[in-house]
């Protein structure tokens, strides 16, 4: 059965969940999950409830009649609704590990969203997605094409309804204007556990620093490089046995679960970004 | 602030959430923290609901109105208040490694509750529970005198008013009306990843058979040896070069966490038991 | 530069490491790596080692003169080459997610062997298959017809050479008479953590069981169904919230990273069966 | 039986195995165990041999037979022999965690020495160490009495002939010279998974952060605070749900474990330090 998702955050205080369950239950609406969160250090309060949605009601009523009870209790919200296919880019240079690692989940049926196009800024990674027979565009960037570059992406971008950007190791930097027009709807992965090993080459310096373990970091990409809210990390042990390309070798594994798990959560509605932090409520 | 806490099952139905979060909130308690889960196989609903405590409110008002309600709605339960001492004896026979662990966190505050005594139906330990100064009851067993053994320990366990029963690698099988008189009150630790090497000497028979992880089961005892419900589980990675020896060595780091975890969780009032599985609301 | 790589296992005795590695510096011949295992309990010795080749010698040379110093010191031992491609059948049945987990590691390089062919009992996996423009075999199984399905099947590994066949997932039990024409070259994945939930549905009992992890075993398919020798295991921790279902999705995961880091420390000659037991030589 | 253990490195080059080997082997020795790593960024060999002492053979002896190998083929080595008691002390200041799981490993015999005594610039611990019947030094700081302090502790060192010194949640820095005077013989605990978080209050930033996972790092001491080579290091998965309170208690569990094996490795004879990195050769 479809379901209603609401995502909800707003200053804690007695009631809202008597409130909202009310709401709810005055409907004679099921509620198939239900998930709070009291943030006490900054007095916030989260939640995300899923509704089954009846026949006798249509969306436009419970938007209307929810943005009532939001208004009265000063809820920021978003609702959702399960089933509706979210359109997901991923933009990719030149490793294909994380590529197929979508590919695949979107074919299988796994990732809750559909890949829809691969933007390359290199030609190579136009094979891996035409073998799922997915559209693939490929935007190079020369010296002082950028501002060129990155409004032919968005076009592409808003031409095709994407509602998630996932950088499966995109190399370039994106501007701060291209990320604002996608506000929390870029997710991009980190190779290093940050905040350790922010920036360029992580591997290398993780095996200079003698690290005795490497991580991978998925996170929402904000105007500060590597600085964006995280949504998963995730590590492997390694020994001194490993070269920094056996590193880059095993990090490919961690990047890859870690970019599909953060991606599986957020389409799944199960994400609320709070400043830096994310709440993640996990399946 | 005290906190009450419930622990409530019932049969899954609309209204529950709303019905139970009205009746605190027109109460103007404040609930700290509420976690619900929905068996979709079972058609179960359990929640742990935590409230703070309000000066003008006995615990007896309390309960007698929260009764009301339960009747009305058909519910299980159960009511704890945080800041109660829990009593926690510990059963043992050889082995100091779950002891200490047990012993330190009861000293350091982080348990949820006291090791109020210690039993041995050998005498060794009684240094250990010394060190912490903590009374130590030698209860040892003779063939055939395990009837009388028993009486003894439930003798002790009713006039310390135990809470909770700590099996801390207890050497000996426990008769079915010894269980049977506290029930979801007695907390084993098993050293292996049940169900794999249900039984005795699972080292040896992991290391046999090479797996290439092991594992411990904290779970409540019940009548049925080794098929209680799993509170916790872990497992570590091993080589073939573990020895047996080395096996041992090893769990007993699994076995000191996986058993704390468990306590610590009975003890905060985390665990709802559902036949043989149980509902863990993690921290 | 190409490496020989010698499995060696033997009684174990004094002097088996200076023999042996004397053998290669007489023949200024540089150790790249050498591992070696002493199993205290069954007095056995193990060893890899990988010798840079040198142009000045020849296979036939090095094999014939190793071949007299194993002889002498009564080793069984066998020798492998680096860069020498392994050719990997992939046998399947309906499911997708290991196929296509070991079709892009082959397709990147980094599965040490080459995926040259795959079997379906069903023809559901053509697909994945002509992605990568590997041949597909459909050879199904009909009651009665399992001797003449394994002859085909025997009949196109024997005929494309084949060094490894991988069950990814191959539903169906295979003859003690097919197992044994490629001994110790047949790598199944079992879902579940052996030897616990051994047989059919481990995810319908684990979550019955309720159990905190779950895992997925890969081992050597020998004559008794999930008895054979273990490569490689892994867990990921699980909640009371996984429904049987999710167990099956979470369980993907892992059973594609177990298998696929299996076939690679296989392939990269990193393992040797002694008994029930395998000694993996971690990279 | 007793044995020698050799740590050696040096300068890459063929030959080294069959040289050291055979020299043990002349000598009819029995080796126990040989690990080797060759570091192929930095052209570097690393050897743990184990070798069985004979009755026949004393240390002297086999030093002086050893030395001349070591001057021949330019060998760094340290040999050490299994039984030795290695001293240990503890430095704390007013944290118990740490120190009660080294009092209590050092008492079951699985800690690979004896913490001899502790010092505390706090007075608080000294309960923890009566506990154990284990001497207790305050030598409190007050500002400007570091040096005096310094030399008051390096003093009890000394005369204890203490063979390692553990700085378990010391939350003092150490003074260049002190760390000069115990070379590579001074491990410390820093609460957090270093690089990341370095400083004071990581807890409090890995929360501000909203990381996924928490970690501890054990290291040597060096002069360059949270700089040393790293021993150990190991993570936990976290939630939004842990206050930084919450990451604090949980912290105390990786600390704990991630010191303690630390500590055996070395006593163990299991880490040579290779600049910034150390080779550690698992159990």
């Amino acid at each position: 059965m479809r379901q209603a998702i609401f995502l909800i955050s707003t200053a804690d205080r007695k009631g809202l969940l008597a409130a909202i369950s009310g709401f709810f239950y005055e409907r004679r609406l099921n509620i198939r999950e239900c998930r709070q969160y009291s943030d006490s250090c900054e007095h916030r309060y989260f939640m995300r409830i899923a509704i089954e949605m009846e026949a006798s009601l249509t969306r436009r009523q419970l938007e209307e009649e929810f943005a009532g009870l939001a208004a009265e209790l000063g809820l920021d919200y978003s609702v959702h609704y399960s089933g509706d296919v979210q359109n997901i880019a991923v933009m990719v240079s030149r490793t294909t590990h994380c590529l197929y690692d979508l590919l695949v989940r979107s074919d299988e049926g796994s990732l809750g969203g559909r890949v829809t196009l691969v933007i390359g800024n290199h030609p190579e990674l136009e094979t891996a997605a035409a073998r799922f027979n997915i559209p693939f565009y490929c935007c190079p960037v020369t010296p002082g094409s950028e501002p060129e570059q990155e409004a032919k992406v968005l076009e592409i971008l808003d031409r095709q309804r994407i509602d998630l950007v996932v950088l499966a190791r995109y190399m370039r930097i994106l501007s701060d204007d291209f990320i604002s027009r996608y506000p929390g709807r870029i997710i991009n992965i980190h190779h290093a556990f940050l905040p350790a090993f922010q920036g360029s080459d992580p591997y290398r310096r993780a095996w200079e620093r003698g690290v005795k373990m490497i991580g991978a970091t998925a996170h929402y990409a904000t105007r500060d490089l590597d600085e964006g809210p995280i949504i998963e990390q995730d590590v492997e042990r390694i020994t001194h046995e490993s070269t920094p390309e056996d590193l880059r070798e095993r990090g490919r594994d961690i990047e890859r679960r870690v970019l599909s798990r953060a991606v599986q959560a957020h389409l799944e509605r199960r994400v609320i970004v709070s400043g830096r932090r994310t709440i993640v409520f996990a399946k």
